[in-house]
């Protein structure tokens, strides 16, 4: 039982927050019992250690014995040492500390892969979080970070996931013109979503190609290099007085669009 | 100039962050450029009372003009009088105070009226404003909030609008039953997503509808009472591992589903 908030390990698992810390430990950090459950389900060859306050415990047996019998190293902690781990003001009394399990695209796309999402300078851990998601329900194969975007290992960006980072293959820390060429290579065609672009009803029997759909940064839409690599430049059109639409709205409407033309 | 955060406009305008305060005045308080730039564009004639920053005001000059020349009470306020005016940790420099005008239903719909949104049991202030912007997009006629959703002028949903609060027409504190009826004598299908219900790329021409979209609880779905009002239950279904739709993606896709259909 871990019972102090200064211990050292509780320092180790807090310190996964950082980016730095993330990147030299190849760890991230996974806080509620819906995160934990899919990593436990899905990916339990990446979770290292798992800590639950003793009401998590009683609340959700199943998720620490299924850790223990996968060889994940469980143990009990205060609910003052849990708080002091999580990232959030409410963790629920469960985190666990995981690996990371990026793959590089080549290996994630082949000719049997219909959809893909990229998000190019995406800076909002949750927007990414929750495209992410979306993309999971719609189907997607992998979902891609290109450039600045969020570290998709981000606690935040996992908590917004709610578990679909361990459900498709992720990418990341690669260029958008290598991302696309993989893409590409592999049969996907590239639409990038913008303003100025053909309307999303208008793509009749593209839609059911294989794609990836990329979209860019929240504030500033896609850049310039983007709508130079893309197949075409679509739009969601706006019928109302919305002066821009929500990122996570634009990729659930794309995506699904997608989905439904490929599906039908 | 407002100096003092303690000062009694600042606590009066500070009070709108709560309920009771919002019912007894009939006001609400709106933050940041985004927001109040929608609220002088489309409804100046709720604005009360404009304060900005001086900074505030130098980036945004034709804010104050505008809401100065239509009738509107403008000052300045110093930083930290601002600040303690605010709902968020970082207002920009500018917020609104301006009237709720929630609208009847029987007078906010017609047999004109080809797409709204109802949300019945709704809490999250950050989902329904999220999805009343989704709404907006999409080009609804009006966004219907039943039973005990979150008020809609609760300055987190009116931030999380970006100001389509100002773009169509909102009713609130209505029973579910009585929305439900009015939308029907208006001509409307009731389709409640649910994930057992149809999938809703199979509903076909049935989208072109004019349509009244009913969404409800993030963690409990909707309602057996939703369920059993309404003309068709449809599911968004989910093609890969997610465990459950994110509201707003749901929403989004549904929607949109709609306006594509309606005016395709």
């Amino acid at each position: 039982m871990i019972e102090s908030a200064r211990s050292a390990v509780v320092k180790r698992v807090r310190a996964l927050r950082q980016k730095q810390t993330r990147s030299e430990t190849g760890l991230m950090l996974c806080e509620g019992p819906q995160v934990v459950r899919e990593l436990i389900r899905h990916r339990v060859e990446l979770a290292v250690e798992l800590y639950l306050t003793t009401a998590a415990h009683e609340r959700y047996p199943e998720l620490a014995a299924q850790a223990i019998g996968a060889g994940v190293q469980v143990e009990l902690a205060s609910e003052e040492a849990l708080a002091a781990m999580a990232d959030t003001q409410t963790p629920q009394g469960i985190v666990a500390v995981a690996r990371q399990s990026p793959v590089a695209l080549r290996d994630l796309v082949d000719t049997d892969t219909r959809l893909v999402v990229l998000l190019d300078e995406v800076r909002d851990p949750g927007n990414a979080g929750t495209v992410i998601r979306a993309a999971d329900s719609a189907g997607a194969d992998a979902a891609v970070l290109t450039g600045t975007s969020v570290d998709p290992y981000n606690p935040k960006v996992v908590r917004a996931t709610t578990g679909s980072l361990f459900h498709l293959g992720v990418t990341t820390g690669v260029t958008l013109a290598a991302a696309v060429g993989a893409l590409r290579d592999a049969g996907l065609q590239i639409l990038v979503t913008d303003m100025a672009g053909e309307p999303l009803p208008t793509l009749g029997e593209a839609l059911s190609r294989p794609t990836a759909w990329l979209f860019g940064n929240e504030a500033h839409g896609v850049s310039a290099e983007a709508r130079a690599l893309a197949d075409r430049v679509v739009s969601v059109p706006i019928y109302g007085a919305a002066e821009s639409l929500n990122l996570a709205t634009a990729a659930s409407v794309c995506l699904y669009a997608s989905a439904f033309a490929q599906r039908g």
